[in-house]
């Protein structure tokens, strides 16, 4: 039985609190925000104590595993904190809002020794992941080019939009991620192209709300991220690989299996309409992960220095679309 | 909160205790069952006290509502006693081995006054619940021709299959229930034609693994089941609702959505391979529509009353497979 | 260079007529018909003499091969006499109204010695050929239930319904040749249901426009059959071939190939509207096999003697659904 | 009645020979070629003489409209040629090797004043044109995004990709040209990353064989076509339109449409496995406008000047590709 201090009582805090609650090897010990509403509401429900001092709850030595889930400003210095205590980390990304700062995380949890993992729940959907293991048993050969398409059904709150980054970091490091982690090789080179067509609010931060993104990996495979902050249809979400010998896709999902016939038209049942609704069972396997990476002492499926590499992409893809060029990763320096 | 006593620690069983422990609104109170290991097992998961007493689990006041999931020749004296004992019945189907015998439960429910429901748990599937919304709200017009697909993945053991009635008794008597519910209307005549293809047992029981059955309603409309008691691919469920505007389809669900281009071909993820797995969410729908039905006195989707028109239909199919003639629903009397 | 008269110079006979001038081993010498214009105009677009004398063209030794595609009632004289006249014949079904006669023509064909086919063009379904293919190959194992799905997109005229001999022989003869040609063994039961959905008319001459045909064969096999007359989406065909092995299914056809996805739906392009348009091509290939029957002096892929067996069964079904029982092939005596 | 000139009797020139004799307003009076037995052997199946001579072709007075058909290097002086002898002229893409030379031409034919077509025969396809329909009557909104995919089933001959100009040139400008059409205006920017994935051969000539474009619109609109020289699945072509208001998907084309269900697999038949097989049915719809446009004195779905836009927007993700930077429109002069 593992003890979790939870910090961030939000949208992402509740799922984890829920789940943490169902996982049999796993106990809720503290649930931690700065809204101490927040946090006694979710205590009760699901578990623990609440508290607003992060640090109380890192110094208590039952406390095994911390999970991360408040506002991206605050990771970082969680992330220290975490890894000082000697905890295991699942920290959501990105890991901090600025590439030298989640750098200088990684070495904290190096020193420390300890288990960190970031929350790239996406690799442990069930299409991506069956992608990602026929890739990996060449099921498509040499992989030539890939394709991920990310559309939200709605933009998130300007509030929120703001402190997570824009949308490379926010939602690109997702797939940025998914990219690196099924193509298993370095990127070199990135273009992106950014627009504000949904509406003028993030163009006043210097942010997007839809971008193209081109990947170029070291074997010369090209990469490719499609981005939106909003659709008609609910959210939708699929991945191409393409290589010699045949391609995988893993597919939109459909909320319901439903189709009627009328004239000359089929109207199906549609998207999932919510990324929280598709994304749903992620969370649980991304614990599932977690709790044997603790059990096992290996590594979770995607790590904290996943979390840098992803944010790094993020980075390159933030001055592309911003300078209008083509940006060497290794502008950045070695990650 | 509802007090249950569940009757029945098998399969079903289980899924029911697992329901009544995750829903808010109820609460495992006995577990009953002949086998004392079984019941002390699921009673230490769920909780509530193991007992081979089913009378003495009908006799404590706090239990409000009974579910009864034990095998098929235990059900029409269970259902009179927890009548008798004035507490609300959720009874799986067939109600009873034989039709009188079903008939006289029904009669003993309404003179105790008790809500009773049968456990047609596939009313509660979301495909087919949006085929039924969508003929009630007239999209297909007048209805003409109803199929019903349900081809297991692998024939039950040899002795359930045996004391559950048979092919058209137990599997029948869901799709039987689903023809009427679609269709809204009475059963007039009944065509069905059995064989055994898969092996050998079935039919020294009087019973058969391959079945069509055709069903004319009042109106006019054509029904049509197809049953298979083992697939090569998994659990094949699937409904269409034609009519004279157009048609409704209950998709085929697949178990995940990857697919594979390679040469001629495209390989994709095939059909949720067992009838439990597709299933599952149905349950916690129908305990949760029997919860409801409790606390707002009205009557649950599907009545004890529906069980018996079920188990009519499913009588006429016996016999019309075994006499190889057409018959009619009147030859039973009125039910 | 094979000289065709072809007689009837209707909707199929100027398929016939087009296909005949495409196909480079084919060329149309006549064109037969008792109304003067239409065997003109036919003539004139497709090459060949205008003629309103069966006989007269039959009598050209010139002519090698004659297609009938006159009306019903014609069939079994003309193929009598174009038996008589050593021509090949390929008729159109059925190969007459009535059961005896085209038996009576069977035995004429065969003392002829002539080369004969039955014009059972959904045998070239490319879809539905691959299944067949498959079900040959043995993918599906063991053959257990036949689907086989034919709704009209609308009826035909009602003096064209009247002349066909209704609803079984008509377009039910179709399903179940292929169905015994998928089957590949004997027919030993039928159960029909039909129903007056759509209009009245067909009632009043003893047709249906609804209808559901149960078929047993030797094995046990199942087969089912649905037909309508009429659809509110377009032209509807499907057949599935369910086997201990495994399941072939010969799918809908879209007339196009685009999707909108708005809101919580998928609004895709429908079926192809027409049952003549989702035919068109077999047409063609039943040509070329026709012809190559003839050049390699083997039987066509549908003889006459199909177009027998598939009539003994509309027969049967028509019985059936007229004394609603049980009917068996044998109280036709043998085939 | 229109007389035709085809110059070119390799490939297309085969289609275009084909169509013209099957379509009922149109002659073959020319094939010319400088391989005499090609011409001649095309003439003879399909009317006309042959000839080497393609000025005497164009000097017939009798001749009303030129198909240019030939290889490209030969395509600019033949559209000056035909345009001084003033006919019609329907050429195949690219207008010319060299930018400056198509722009040349379309001074030419502007002031013969004659009609010109480019043969961008993709936008006949029924699917890509009823997405253009649907975004032009305002079904995805505001216009956001515009994925084209086109991957080939295999490399064409050394030969025949060196001389048309490259991946750009040669595949790109028609999918250029359906994003320029469907966007309906200008593009701004051009970003594009090749590589050479599939064999050395192409980069010697300075070509790739993979490649992802990136293209920015006036409005913001961002469009990305992704090629490849080679799949392991057939010919794959799909377009995805993505709005304010919904997506419209021109789909990928199966051959046929058969599934076999097995295990937890369904195989379905898969897509088209030629480019050409996939267009064949858009030759003749490309024909047919041009005589139509002949017929009205009206342009044609796909002008001179738009094989020249298509063009500019090839050299653009040329250079791109070769100096790795965001290429403006305007570094072109204005088109």
């Amino acid at each position: 039985m593992v003890d979790f201090a939870l910090i961030g009582a939000g949208l992402i805090g509740t799922v984890h609190a829920q789940n943490i609650q169902r996982h049999r090897k796993a106990r809720l010990r503290y649930v931690v925000d700065v809204r101490a509403d927040a946090a006694r509401e979710l205590a009760e429900r699901h578990g623990g104590s609440a508290t607003s001092d992060a640090q109380a709850a890192l110094d208590d030595p039952a406390v095994e595993a911390v999970i991360i889930a408040s506002s991206t400003d605050t990771h970082a210095s969680l992330v220290n904190a975490a890894a000082a205590a000697g905890k295991a980390i699942l920290c959501e990304k990105p890991i901090a809002v600025d590439l030298a700062e989640a750098r200088a995380c990684l070495a904290e949890v190096a020193a420390a020794g300890v288990i960190a993992a970031t929350g790239f729940n996406r690799r442990f959907d069930r299409n991506h992941r069956a992608l990602f293991d026929g890739v990996r048993a060449g099921r498509v050969g040499r992989l030539e080019m890939l394709h991920l398409t990310s559309r939200s059904e709605a933009p998130p709150p300007a509030e929120v939009a703001r402190r997570s980054g824009g949308l490379f970091r926010d939602k690109g490091s997702h797939f940025f991620d998914l990219a690196r982690w099924i193509a298993d090789e370095p990127v070199v080179e990135v273009f992106a192209a950014g627009a504000n067509l949904i509406d003028a609010e993030p163009a006043r931060a210097g942010d997007v709300d839809t971008a193209m993104v081109t990947i170029r990996f070291a074997s010369g495979l090209l990469g490719h991220c499609d981005f939106s902050r909003r659709t008609a249809y609910g959210y939708d979400e699929r991945i191409e690989a393409f290589g010699s010998a045949g391609m995988l896709e893993s597919q939109r999902e459909r909320f319901r299996g439903v189709a009627y016939y009328k004239d000359d038209k089929i109207v199906a049942d549609g998207l999932i309409q919510t990324w929280l609704e598709r994304a749903e069972g992620t969370y649980m396997a991304e614990l599932d992960d977690f709790l044997a990476a603790l059990d096992g002492k290996r590594p979770p499926l995607a790590s904290l220095q996943d979390g840098v590499e992803a944010q790094l992409i993020a980075e390159a893809a933030f001055v592309s679309a911003r300078d209008k060029r083509l940006v060497r990763i290794d502008e950045f320096g070695s990650s």
